[in-house]
């Protein structure tokens, strides 16, 4: 057991797309866990778009990362030490340690996995993303046998599950995703009904005409995670009481999409409002951190479905903390296949 | 009684505002009613902003008015001729009419009006203006005690019925309506706990500082039936899990906003789409026509409260058919005080 552990910082705030000297590798002494506190060795963290918006100093929903802070993250480990009764050492755990190879945190702000699955899938399948996914479209999409989903970031957590979940509720599902091999993994691994490749697609107009073959009844439920294009090719495309849970705009996170100074995307659409009224149409922003009251239901549902294999997952694993600024940079461009995760262990 | 009916047909189709040859009075003979029918003489029929969409050859929520055709609009009227066991001579109804003197309707599209309360409230406080907002207030806005509402046009039918709802409910009510006359309306007639007056400020910025200090705990409830420069003013202020409720946006009407071709209002904004995600708002177009299932609630709830005198209302009376063209541009235009309504008898 060593005595130190490292981390990753903000070095500065991006300017666009992060770079590799916006992040810094620091080394300090492993802390002691105090009364009621655990120290967890990291053995895998996730990485997430979400991330990109608290490395801006910019009014989010939720407090930017401070220059020199650690990045935050979620991440799986053992715990070494425990001033806990709750947690004992080997217990396998998960919390919010950032970029980091260990962490101290008070046992109130862990939870003990079961280990009968993957750690790694409370990271992604049955972590926040997948929970992001499930209750999305389950509480504000409100599927029904017989109608059209689309989503895109297709093959990623949140995207895979929407996908799946839809289609065991008898939806007819339409992935969109960047490039042809995702397109055929969304088909095949995740049984989307048609998957559709937007790099084939100049602009939003022939991006929206693939979409409506691939929709020949319409689009009732459209689960926004990207913004952009995508939007501006389905928005059309809506039927009437169509529903749009909006849980994130990656395509805009390194144009500032989340602060209050810059325009982006689907903004510039003449009809939106408009849009929203004639079609009758639900729009609800959602950040699932408000919303854990609904993760043991989650959890209950949906952990037989993954254990059983009903619920396909894909992770994109890259090794070793120092890699971790690039695996973050190509996700955002989306470089990674399924879930972003780094495995230290 | 006569043998000949008048009605206003539409003419042409406006561009922009519409004017007086866009309309057209003709004269014809008095139907018979058929088995099943029912003929009416029209006491008052109502104008609603919903009319000017009607008048443009665009795809919006309900069909265009063809050329030629009858303008639509709600009535109240007795019965003079009844081809239905359901009603009688002297019966008092409400029906589809149009802009008319008389009508012939099938039995099953008339209703009864109770005769204890004034023939007009069936197309003001308790038809469908009013139901406009107790729905969309209600059901949409899901208001609690001790949170910020506003409403736009607040002595009209829909933004006076919000607010004294909404007051009811214990919500604090801010009024915006065009004119200091209305403004006064508006606090002393409809109890609104603040009022202001759109037309003092000259654009968005200067109306949201009016609407912040108005408004100190920010907007929970944003019940959105002007759009442009309101809705502009007021996104910025409004609390995280807000509610908009989309029911109209008059304030684009004549320049066509819900025709899928032009741009309006708030749609300029650049940062909609993420203030909905960051601030995990729920945004609801409705149209009202379609959820006519919670009219009889409606009705059983607010009928004794106007009765009562708990709900108020203003009724803005043009006379004449021929009139009536002149009360629907002022409308548009923000000219009348009040349900607006045309009484013929």
């Amino acid at each position: 057991m060593t005595d130190s552990m490292q981390q990753i910082t903000l070095a500065a705030r991006p300017e666009g797309a992060p770079k590799d000297s916006d992040f810094a590798l620091v080394e300090k002494p492993l802390p002691e866990p105090a009364e009621g506190e655990v120290l967890v060795r990291v053995q895998a963290f996730s990485l997430d778009p979400y991330m990109r918006g608290r490395m801006d100093d910019a009014k989010s929903y939720a407090a930017p990362v401070p220059i020199d802070g650690v990045m935050e993250a979620g991440g799986v480990g053992e715990v070494i030490a425990s001033r806990s009764p709750h947690f004992a050492v080997g217990d396998s755990v998960f919390g919010m340690f950032g970029w980091a190879t260990h962490g101290c945190l008070p046992a109130n702000q862990l939870r003990k996995l079961d280990r009968s699955l993957p750690a790694t899938t409370a990271l992604g399948v049955l972590g926040m993303p997948g929970f992001t996914g499930w209750y999305g479209l389950t509480e504000l999409g409100r599927p029904k046998a017989g109608e059209t989903l689309v989503v895109a970031a297709a093959t990623g957590p949140v995207g895979s599950m929407v996908g799946q979940i839809a289609k065991a509720r008898g939806l007819r599902t339409v992935a969109i995703a960047g490039g042809a091999e995702k397109c055929a993994l969304a088909m095949e691994k995740f049984g989307f009904d048609a998957a559709i490749d937007h790099r084939a697609y100049e602009d939003a107009r022939s991006l929206r005409k693939a979409l409506a073959e691939a929709a020949p009844d319409g689009i009732d439920i459209y689960f926004e995670n990207v913004g952009g294009k995508v939007f501006e090719a389905v928005l059309p495309l809506m039927n009437t009481f169509g529903r749009i849970p909006l849980c994130g705009m990656i395509s805009g996170y390194n144009a500032g999409a989340l602060s209050s100074t810059k325009a982006q995307g689907p903004d510039r659409l003449p009809m939106l409002w408009s849009s929203i009224l004639v079609k009758q149409m639900s729009v609800n922003g959602f950040i699932i951190s408000n919303h854990y009251e609904h993760y043991p239901t989650f959890l209950k549902e949906v952990a037989p479905l993954v254990a059983s294999g009903k619920i396909s997952y894909l992770e994109d694993i890259a090794k070793g903390l120092d890699n971790a600024p690039q695996a973050f940079m190509g996700m955002l461009e989306g470089r990674n296949t399924g879930k972003q995760i780094v495995q230290l262990t």
